[in-house]
């Protein structure tokens, strides 16, 4: 390895989400890779991204990448489902360092353990609605039966903090998955990133044969072999990480252990305005989709 | 009436909220006043409120009424719960035309109508936490128990669509009334612009001997005796409703419709950096809260 891409591969990577769900994602990374450094942005102040335009969610998402290119990252992670849905071309645009999101690793995963049987996705209203799923699964396998459902309750179920045995939870979740339990998915994408959240309580509705499919594990799993192939990965003995919310830092630190599964430490607010001043700085050179 | 009260009288009403809620308070100001002209703003792009800091919805609520006054209203109405309970000095510190929030005409009314006995008031969380209608309710009726619950899952349930015999619909609201349904209150204030949606399901669990009061209604109530003592009803023969949004405005319009009570005709989009462009502008010279 030469010293230039030792020292690119000491450089962070950056993910973001429209708020705390993305920790899910970090999360899958750190378990894998516990030597990178991670920087991560929450839109906490505008979150939701799932029940609004696409226009809207790609100029909230460009102005999250904007600012996290400041940190000079060897990878931006789009972690929100939402917006690797229906921002990722724009974001690509803008970026100058290779971009993952979570669709594509996702349906990738999902083609491969389904071999041809159908495969159930349920996401947030602006995810589903975009077809991005469904798109990325055809053109993998064009003979590919995909239902997808959107599920606009769960995530302010999961932020409201219920347990997963809560009755109002199973209430729900039967309520969406009516029509994919009758369809008998082989694989379930959990298109949102606080389903994991409910993990235990889908598996128990959708039954042993449905394998439940994270696209945090998806794209964490892409991430690693990117680095590894690319001799980006850090040869740190650890790694950190370091935490921006654009609403409150505090709520976002005490909350972020049920989705991150670890202490996130401080947390760093960062105000939409500032966001929304980094994206005319940024180049606009153009990059891959890993 | 002289010439400038007159032409004072015939410029419009402002009203916002963190998105389409803030209609169901048009709608009472419509039916009483239909001959009043109305601009409302819906700040669908960062809606809701009612989950994030009352630092950041101070922000967004300052342009949002920063945006308005553009508008030359001879009145601005802060529709939306939240940013009542905890932007409205900070909106009264920029505005140079009287400013109503919802809260304050809320508890008055409640005072008058439970003469004594206990009053409930469900709201966001932001709501409820800020303690505001417990606050303005107090200052009123010293000795006045007041029983307050945040009801987070109600505002995703009626954006959803939900009719309010859906059985989800039903257990949520039991699940958040069960304590208030023990204490019997004579009076529950329905402290969100989206409850009122739901007040055939809520009366239903609350029995006949709690009243139900619509914050909007108090309001719209206070709005009209404020225009009528200061000669500053309109003279017109019928008033125009023109809205905008800061996300999808055909959605807005289309679902508009449940809120207003009315067709909304054509939304304007107006992106969140504009209003963001409008609050340097304000002239800051102070106003009362009527």
């Amino acid at each position: 390895m030469d010293a230039g891409a030792s020292k690119s591969a000491e450089r962070p990577i950056a993910v973001f989400d429209s708020g705390l769900g993305g920790l899910t994602v970090v999360r899958q990374l750190l378990e894998r890779m516990p030597t990178e450094d991670v920087v991560y942005l929450g839109d906490s102040a505008r979150v939701p991204y799932g029940i609004k335009s696409a226009r809207t969610v790609r100029d909230f998402a460009l102005q999250d990448a904007a600012f996290l290119l400041r940190f000079d990252p060897k990878l931006l992670v789009v972690a929100c489902n939402t917006a690797s849905a229906v921002a990722l071309d724009a974001i690509c645009r803008i970026c100058p360092v290779p971009v993952i999101g979570v669709v594509q690793p996702a349906a990738v995963r999902a083609v491969q353990l389904a071999q041809g049987r159908t495969i159930g996705v349920i996401g947030t209203e602006a995810t589903i609605i975009s077809g991005a799923y469904q798109r990325a699964i055809r053109a993998l396998d064009g003979s590919c039966r995909v239902l997808a459902a959107a599920a606009p309750l769960l995530v302010p179920i999961v932020e409201e903090g219920r347990s997963q045995d809560d009755p109002i939870v199973l209430h729900v979740l039967s309520d969406y998955l009516h029509d994919l339990q009758r369809a008998r998915p082989a694989v379930l994408i959990l298109g949102c990133t606080h389903y994991p959240l409910l993990s235990d309580a889908i598996a128990k509705l959708m039954g042993p044969e449905a394998l439940l499919l994270d696209p945090g594990q998806a794209a964490a799993e892409r991430i690693q072999a990117h680095l590894c192939d690319s001799g980006l990965l850090s040869a740190r003995s650890s790694g950190t990480l370091r935490c921006f919310s654009t609403d409150n830092p505090e709520r976002f630190a005490r909350v972020a252990r049920r989705f991150a599964g670890r202490e996130v430490g401080e947390v760093a607010w960062v105000g939409t305005d500032e966001l929304a001043a980094c994206l005319p700085m940024v180049g606009g050179r153009g990059a891959q989709e890993i």
